[in-house]
């Protein structure tokens, strides 16, 4: 009996498990981290979106692959510019989009308006490469420090998974300044791969973001300013004073207890298994610090 | 200039489309259907849900591929046992699931307990094949009426994808009566494969699942019975009155204009194309009958 049997007798319910893993019985198995795999992010990378209702979104900021865009994004949150703009457009199955609802606002001093493409993060070397590929790539795995990541023999990109943080863009070759930034709320967004722009992923509170009210308007755009969800404040970690940051953690995915982790996806005990594991649905776990 | 950029132009603001191909000037295109390709949905595979503050999600029932599942099902809902009822179990990132919470109210007669497993459908006969495979599968595509598919060289599945209907259950052998269901409302479930049976998908009012506030209890259950959403009533549009039936057509597939839309789905114009596109992001279209 594998823990999706146990977890289902327990509550008594008919119910199916999306983290099984996560809650069957307390003991050493083989894809329990260690406590030396849990790895701090740096306070600079991660930006605290506070909504109206007490509602928090933390995204963990890709300051490694998009450096420029990742700058624009910190000068943004240092100069509070997006304190009272608000999430403006959700489309079903498709985006949450916020920012300034007018794009009429204007830039802080410093930003890049136009920064180079980052669409792309060179090789493909990913700590560990998943066992099968997708239909948007011939290779998929995930970084040493959690991210994941999908190839084509000569190049390597992030993967818009769902919770992934894009930069939004009007046309090419324009990348978008990261004033606008979006996150896929239903199926992955992959065949946005290489086209825009990732920025980090968000690692906690996506439940606001997912159950967001969807317009029914032109693509997904309130129609009504009162539709909107309001943004409170954007704030880096890092700019908080000492006491009142949070801590946030990685598990890294070079050691075999990840490998395992992989490995139990791809082929879960007591089911037919697929022998394999989409990018996106590998469980790329990341802790506030104990 | 591609749809996409014409789109965005148009509103004068930061966005990217999810369905841009939809939102692209009329015209005909090789990817347009002809009136001819739209195609009858039975009114006794349309189940209407009406849950409370007038919201209503329609399911397509796979009556060929789970015909003891649906016949179950039909009879729930012949017998009105789901009115009353409510959605308990809203887990973020993984599925919606609906029935009677206490999992104690008698089954209506002429329901089979423990019907055979449907997790399969047989050989992998698709209308149109993918041009390129996923991790959960060697083979993908879709069925000429509309059901996106997926095998591996021996057999086929119907593939749980964003808004699919899947039978929860709680142990094996028992693949669960029907009566309490699922639908994935985050990324696909594509491990749920051969493991669970499809019994539908949801083609209108998707939006009103998958916006559910999410539940942090154990699985997503629901702590408190007053966070559940409540089903007033559950219908199969043949049972309604003959006045009151909405009726609802599939786009079929078998012909040259969805192979076109699929191949413009792979290799979108002006982006980097990955050549490919996942099953879960086949547009199957439905429409209510003009």
């Amino acid at each position: 009996m594998n823990a999706f049997h146990r977890s289902a007798a327990l509550l008594g319910l008919l119910l199916l498990s999306g983290t099984a893993l996560a809650q069957a019985p307390a003991g050493p198995r083989p894809f329990d981290p260690l406590e030396s795999d849990w790895k701090p992010i740096p306070d600079d990378e991660i930006m605290i979106i506070a909504l109206t209702g007490n509602r928090t979104v933390v995204v963990r900021l890709a300051a490694r692959f998009a450096p420029a865009h990742v700058a624009n994004i910190r000068t943004l949150a240092h100069t509070h510019w997006w304190d009272g703009s608000s999430i403006y457009r959700v489309q079903e199955n498709w985006v949450a989009q916020w920012g300034d609802p007018t794009n009429e606002k204007k830039l802080p001093d410093g930003i890049t308006e136009s920064p180079p493409a980052e669409f792309e993060i060179g090789a493909f070397t990913p700590a560990q490469t998943l066992a099968k590929h997708d239909a948007y790539s011939t290779q998929s795995g995930v970084t040493a420090d959690g991210w994941p990541i999908a190839g084509n023999g000569s190049v390597g990109w992030l993967t818009h998974c769902y919770g992934t943080v894009g930069v939004a863009r009007d046309a090419l070759p324009h990348t978008g300044s990261g004033a606008a930034l979006f996150s896929p709320i239903g199926q992955t967004a992959r065949r946005l791969d290489r086209n825009y722009t990732v920025v980090g992923r968000i690692i906690e509170g996506m439940k606001y973001m997912s159950s967001l009210p969807r317009s029914d308007a032109t693509m997904g755009v309130y129609a009504d300013a009162k539709e909107r969800t309001g943004i409170v404040s954007v704030r880096l970690a890092s700019d908080l004073p000492a006491a009142e940051r949070p801590h946030f953690q990685y598990r890294s995915t070079d050691n075999v207890r990840f490998a395992a982790q992989i490995a139990a996806r791809e082929n879960p005990p007591g089911m037919v298994a697929p022998g394999g594991v989409d990018v996106c649905d590998v469980q790329l776990t990341i802790r506030r610090a104990p």
